[in-house]
């Protein structure tokens, strides 16, 4: 997907809400457990309620890995059934992927052929000749990492002048345009995520989550937003797919997931 | 496996030898394409045949992600495979992974539990909560990126005064101690492999490799060498696995281990 079909999409359907799909065993609801596929049902019914507030899907892939090759099976299936029953839908494998040249082609190519996703999340540590294989398959993105919303991401990231993450958007920008190239923007303060707005120009900002992770919806739509292009995705995931964990727990997560979307819509109504 | 029965194995074997299982259809012996694991098939007799020269072997999880399922299924098979043939090998899944914590012990999970892999490589640039959670399980060790091999090196891994690898190291070194964490010293120059072991003190490095990727093993030992501890892998890969692509693969393979054993063998004599 192109970016002038996201930002088409975004403003379809007044939402630059992104949902992660992160199955954990112990909090998906107990009716599920016994089903063989159960990694794959649990999604598939998350998805079909929340899809029309949302543009697009990150599974991130150590919840499918820590499963063995069986999890690897329940990622496939869920980026096929996303890719067959929602083509609208951007998807992401949240995989922080990262390699030597011909070894980053190869992950490359396990979630762009083997898999049909939109983009791959990628750690910028190994530098160019890392990233750049992700960037020569066509329609497909690199989203960086650049400023990461975890604690550690002060052991690092702001490490040198410029800080890293600065560099690292300064320097990747020179690799790709805003077609093709997306940053984690996970700031946990506005004036860092008004600084990493200004580093990125109308390149997309992928934001981790608002809530527990960072600050508010309306915060972030402030600092980060981007009035013209609508250049952001905004992710949830425990806070929609574990709204519930009854047998309506596709339901719960829908109602969340509208909520998030209705605020949204005010704030891109605004712009 | 701890750091006192590597060592041991070390001396024993008089290597310090890890082979690296990265398998490619293209360059995999003919004979073997059409069986139905050839993967497996084609990693069991490399491993029967380099093993009495070698005291680690590494697959890289991208050549086994990039064909999916059946592919993550074969990395289960070789690891489960070196486990229960060959318990004295240091098993060192090459992953270069690295996530915000709870996601970070998935991956942990899929590499300690799932599978049993002595360590895995991680990618630091998400800082300390990224790298603990692998720390937490008994016995097992972090393969922490320092300096690579690679041309993109250059951009980010020089960064700053100290420069980044310099700051990753001596950060890290207060998480772990040399029982659990080794780096990845990826110098081409004697003089840089120097700095990297005084900063690194007694922990293991893994040098990626030498002839292609580096110097000479005389001058990686000479500069990264440690006479004390022998606290050094080196690596090979494709100079081994694909030394020979006929029907005798794994005796070329062999012939090639036990050369670069015997130039080790003379390089811990002299110390």
């Amino acid at each position: 997907m192109n970016k002038h079909h996201l930002i088409a999409n975004i403003k379809a359907k007044k939402s630059f809400l992104c949902v992660g799909l992160d199955p954990v065993k112990e909090k998906v609801p107990v009716h599920l457990h016994a089903h063989k596929d159960w990694i794959f049902e649990f999604n598939k019914q998350v998805i079909n309620a929340v899809a029309e507030h949302c543009v697009a899907f990150k599974p991130n892939t150590a919840f499918y890995e820590c499963y063995g090759s069986w999890g690897w099976e329940q990622l496939e299936k869920t980026a096929r059934y996303l890719r067959e029953t929602h083509p609208d839908q951007f998807l992401i494998a949240d995989a922080k992927r990262g390699d030597i040249g011909n070894t980053s082609t190869m992950y490359a190519k396990a979630f762009f052929e083997q898999m049909d996703f939109d983009a791959v999340t990628v750690a910028p540590y190994m530098g160019e000749d890392s990233v750049k294989p992700f960037l020569e398959f066509k329609d497909k993105w690199v989203i960086l990492l650049a400023l990461t919303s975890n604690k550690g991401a002060q052991d690092f990231q702001y490490h040198g002048v410029p800080t890293l993450h600065e560099k690292v958007i300064g320097t990747a920008r020179k690799w790709a345009d805003e077609d093709s190239l997306m940053f984690v923007a996970g700031a946990t303060r506005g004036e860092d995520l008004a600084d990493l707005r200004k580093a990125a120009g109308n390149h997309f900002l992928l934001v981790p989550g608002v809530g527990a992770q960072g600050g508010t919806l309306q915060e972030v739509w402030k600092y980060a937003g981007n009035k013209d292009e609508v250049s952001l995705l905004v992710n949830s995931s425990r806070g929609i797919i574990y709204a519930g964990n009854g047998e309506d727990y596709a339901q719960a997560a829908k109602a969340e997931a509208k909520k998030i979307q209705e605020e949204m819509a005010v704030l891109l109504l605004k712009a």
